[in-house]
């Protein structure tokens, strides 16, 4: 009988949901084969006390709380305000997801709704339903301008695609910025401007306490007649009913909305049945598990390595 | 008084739609100054005979036929098959629009209507209709092959810009052509290939004797299970009860279709309330008159400067 001995205390994978965990754990053991992969549900207490690395997958914070000898957090979701919520001011440093793979599907979705609505197919549907055969009138990109709400990496990587579409692009964010090609706005009065100038607006901006229900009616009222408006960042940076408002007054033309205060969004939602929305439930940009794991498990070699942490949240902004 | 010999034959404008006539003979004058360009309501007898260069949009033959004298036609449409069928065998050289604005702008359709499909967007919104919030399966772009159909200068931009995308690109064309980084197919054979190994099919050949009825029941059943289909070419490139048969037995996911065998679509066609069908009112590419009217002062201005006349289509051929 050979008895093995564990130098090394094991990772902990914390993850709400079973199916997922399993998989996960399945290829993150693949991908780090020096390391003792182990679901919270199947660790000693001993272990429990000894595990100074979690990879979490939308958590349960009490089971997070029992890691007492946590030294840092790997998320495996690039949103984590409902982590940083749940964990509280003392959690361990929290390293989200930060996958190239992620920004490029996020920006390909940004491109396939904006022309989504620049070719007026919400439009041309709506046409079908009653049989109507009429041309609308097409717009050049280069005569629409399309404002993003973010500019960090998702933000940068769309505005990158917009661009090589030919439409002018606009981009604003909270501390000011720059970006090739794209003239950049900051602060309260940039949103303004950047509002007034926008054909279509694209939110991809981190939900934090400055950006929760930062496009509300008065925003919403800057905005141009007709204008599209698109969500792929989180639910409450806009205000639902304010939008819903604009929606029936005719101000906007159409929503496309990936992300709600609720997810999934609950059956009574007037969401579902507004001739004004599309609904999509939260798929613009689906974690890559292939790309994901590769990232994840180079952050883990290099802290085995070296010690220290990867690039971590900043606690204060919340992202 | 002051008497003007016109010491040039005018330039005749034959269009069907007078409204469009008005609008072409103005931006026309515009850019010819030193041209006189008549509409064929407005030519005398003696200039009829007189006319060397015709300019028509969707004319009537036998306006065309009173042009005796006629050396060349230049079409401001880049279709020209309808033109051809027409005027018959002994009609003068024709020359089509070719214009590097309508390549791009049918190259962004092909995109944007790619993504329509890659993206899933008529399954989401089947979806919303029933308020189902069900995320589908993500495909990578670099897993979806899409097959397109032609490959002349409108296929070549449209290739390119899909394979920016990043999805696999194979394309056919009736006589063998070479394209960057796309697997090109030709002949029967070649087409059999092409739509065995696509996600996506985009047709974009010209219309003419061979490529009328080119997908038929037996070429829909070679497609892959669940493949879609987009027609941006002409109605008759598919014969449209064989793909009603072929979406309703689940062989195909989905059709986008902007052209049709009559066209308006009449409200009795089935495709109309298809629920795998989107009907679009040929507005994949429309003909931007500011670069058009350009291209047409261009060849009209080198044909009296040189006397040659520009490349025109080939009658047997048919574009």
């Amino acid at each position: 009988m050979t008895v093995i001995t564990m130098t090394k205390s094991p990772i902990a994978l914390v993850a709400r949901d079973v199916a997922s965990a399993v998989q996960w754990q399945h290829v993150l053991s693949v991908h780090l084969p020096n390391e003792k992969i182990v679901q919270f549900a199947d660790l000693q207490s001993r272990e429990k006390a000894a595990v100074e690395i979690a990879i979490v997958a939308n958590p349960d914070p009490t089971e997070v709380a029992q890691l007492t000898n946590l030294v840092w957090i790997q998320s495996l979701w690039a949103g984590v305000e409902r982590l940083v919520a749940e964990l509280g001011p003392k959690a361990p440093p929290i390293v989200r997801l930060v996958d190239p793979e992620l920004a490029r599907t996020m920006a390909e979705a940004v491109l396939a709704w904006t022309y989504y609505l620049h070719r007026d197919m919400p439009a041309y549907l709506r046409q079908q339903k009653k049989a109507v055969w009429q041309q609308r009138p097409y717009v050049h990109p280069g005569r629409m301008t399309v404002g993003l709400l973010g500019l960090g990496a998702l933000g940068m990587r769309a505005a990158g695609r917009l661009k090589d579409a030919g439409f002018v692009v606009k981009a604003w964010s909270r501390s000011p910025r720059q970006c090739d090609g794209v003239e950049t706005f900051s602060g309260d009065d940039g949103l303004q401007a950047l509002l007034v100038a926008s054909d279509i607006v694209v939110c991809l901006v981190p939900l934090t306490c400055e950006t929760r229900g930062l496009i509300d009616a008065r925003r919403l009222s800057s905005m141009k007649e007709g204008a599209g408006l698109i969500n792929f960042a989180r639910g409450p940076v806009i205000v639902a009913e304010d939008l819903i408002d604009a929606l029936d007054a005719g101000r906007l033309s159409h929503a496309v909305l990936d992300v709600f205060d609720t997810e999934p969004l609950p059956e009574s939602s007037r969401f579902w049945s507004h001739p004004k929305v599309t609904v999509l439930p939260h798929i613009s940009a689906p974690t890559d598990r292939d790309t994901a794991v590769r990232i994840v498990a180079a952050n883990i070699q290099a802290y085995q390595a070296s010690g220290i942490i990867p690039a971590t949240i900043d606690l204060a902004r919340g992202y």
